[in-house]
């Protein structure tokens, strides 16, 4: 969607996003609290940050999965990831959030790694890809998930479970229908063109490969709306559920709260293997402020946390605990807080996190294999969805 | 291309072909005596009657193959099948003359099952094209092929075999360079739209698998060219031999000499499971006849061989010795034999043809996965090409 200020689309996301205009037209509910209190009852009353402070703030179907899974039915989580560049922070957290899910609904997760895509899209070899996809997977795996009920298929390496379902979709989809959707015209490539049936396939293959018709949870940032409800048309036409859409907010880049964060841009983003040092200096250095031109001016006009960057990271995942955020947002306002406290206590918290990831990741190195796609896995598997 | 009296493009044929005006419009040269004596200094002095009554008449540089052959350097042959609908007799012969080739240059023969494609551009289940599949490829090995030196691709059983290289094809083509060539439309699935990529694999795969530049040769119906004009184009701008081609006429059907034999024409074609019975009824029914229309005006005036459909099947394959080709064509000319003898001989020579074959076929039954892609026999072959 394209307003005065802002523009979204699968492509771009530029300016000052307004979500609630988002919502409007993209036909998507807003999470309001009866749905965060009926989550709860089966979280064990705990609430992830992303869902509690609207991160994750819209959602279609959301309701008919907890009525499914009130009457003991089991849904899978469907995310993925495009191997293009180095990860960075606004990379990493959804699949921190999904892991969350994963823990308190004990779901499968499929995680397609579309090494096509990137390779189709970007000007870079198969080989280039290949390397990234391995790094990504590394990195996707430290956040924590569980070797069982995880499932990684990456579309190279897979391709053969994949292609008859992908051949299916792409039949149901003409050039008209996905032109538009996706940005396409008669300069794209004939294999980005077929791509869309390979990225939806993982939202149809569980119920096929399981013989089972299954509700599938999708996470994404809001952007990718456009797709998954092209998605839900064809989940409907192969006569299986629509997809359940669960859709975020971005997380925004260094320079301020318009835009997201952005791998082509390395002054924007915090990747997951910047050193202490580095991440200290994109922080001081780039980190958009909500504070006030000097000190003096600071401690009386007081600065603005609805702005600032290091606040908005706090917010998003840094701090979880909420008593400690509002007094920090009080503080800061009031001038009690300079800048360069903010920032400093956020480079911790996040130099912090970076180093429990990076340990993470050395441990689950040897155990990538466990992860990915396989008949064994599969067949284990099947007893999830048996009633 | 499309003329006054005729229309050949890969989606139809209509009209009397004229090959000449083909020739000059497809830039493609005639395969003149020349060339045919340079064949059969390597054929132990034999030709083919494809080659020798010209049903294979042009091609693209067959000179410079004969060339690297002369000089030890190894070929090999990419040719497919599309399982939709039975096959007739128009689809079995071209496979005859592969295997001739075969015999005589001791090359690899690459047969791509084009599953997809027909999932894609028809109306049928993939269970049906699998199911169709596996029939046309026990018709097409008994024929008689060399188990060793011949590997049969299904793309949707081997998919993974030939992903990568056919996302490497498709991101040099878009939407504009397959629309003209393809008959495609912003109505056409984005799959059929990706499908040529995956048809322009094999001229590639081989020289990628052994890790060699190798020749590929492709025969083909002239109004399949433009595809591989195309395949050309990308052989070249992926660094490997263009492949060399071999274009042939169409089988006619049997309603005369306009258009080419057709599936979705039961009363056009000469099925391989059509009984002794059924091809003699055909035959009488509705061959196209060059003769009179009474018995008695036969005699005086003769018939016409030239347009008589039982005696072009004579000449493209039934009747291999020349001299009595030609006593025939001479007998039906003057008004000598008549067209119920000249019906009577053609359908004893299909139907001891079809029996032959239906006895190879069940021989070679129980043997098909000796010809089923795999690594072990691309192990083995690799010696084939080393120098």
């Amino acid at each position: 969607m394209v307003s005065e200020n802002f523009k979204v689309t699968p492509w771009e996301v530029e300016g000052e996003v307004d979500y609630g205009k988002l919502i409007e037209e993209f036909g998507i509910n807003v999470i309001d609290t009866k749905l965060l209190e009926r989550i709860k009852k089966h979280t064990g009353g705990e609430l992830h940050p992303y869902l509690e402070r609207g991160i994750f703030f819209a959602h279609r179907d959301l309701d008919k999965l907890l009525d499914a899974y009130e009457k003991g039915e089991k849904f899978y989580i469907y995310t993925g990831r495009g191997p293009s560049q180095d990860m960075h922070l606004g990379h990493l957290l959804p699949f921190v959030f999904v892991k969350w899910l994963q823990d308190k609904f004990g779901c499968e997760v499929w995680i397609q790694i579309s090494d096509d895509e990137k390779f189709l899209f970007k000007e870079k070899t198969i080989d280039q890809i290949k390397k990234q996809a391995e790094i990504d997977i590394l990195n996707i795996l430290a956040v924590g998930f569980d070797s069982e009920k995880t499932i990684i298929v990456s579309d190279f390496k897979h391709i053969s479970v994949m292609y008859e379902t992908a051949c299916e979709i792409a039949k149901k989809l003409n050039f008209s229908n996905v032109k538009a959707t996706f940005g396409f015209n008669n300069k794209t490539n004939i294999g980005a063109i077929f791509y869309p049936a390979v990225q939806m396939v993982l939202a149809v293959l569980p119920s096929k490969i399981y013989k089972k018709n299954i509700l599938c949870l999708i996470p994404y940032g809001i952007d990718q709306d456009p797709y998954f409800r092209l998605q839900r048309d064809i989940n409907e036409k192969m006569g299986f559920y629509k997809p359940v859409c669960l859709a975020g907010v971005f997380l925004p880049g260094l320079q301020g709260p318009t835009g997201k964060m952005s791998s082509s841009d390395s002054s924007s983003a915090i990747f997951l293997d910047d050193t202490p040092e580095e991440v200290a200096n994109k922080i001081k250095k780039y980190a958009f402020s909500g504070g006030q031109p000097t000190i003096e001016e600071h401690r009386i006009k007081g600065g603005n946390p609805d702005i600032d960057t290091c606040f908005q990271y706090l917010k998003l995942f840094f701090e979880p605990d909420n008593a400690k955020l509002q007094e920090i947002y009080n503080n800061y306002k009031s001038g009690k807080m300079l800048t360069s406290e903010l920032k400093i206590y956020t480079i911790k918290k996040i130099n912090d996190f970076l180093e429990k990831f990076r340990q993470q990741r050395e441990a689950i190195q040897p155990r990538v294999n466990e992860f990915l796609y396989s008949e064994e896995k599969i067949n284990k598997n099947r007893k999830i969805y048996e009633t």
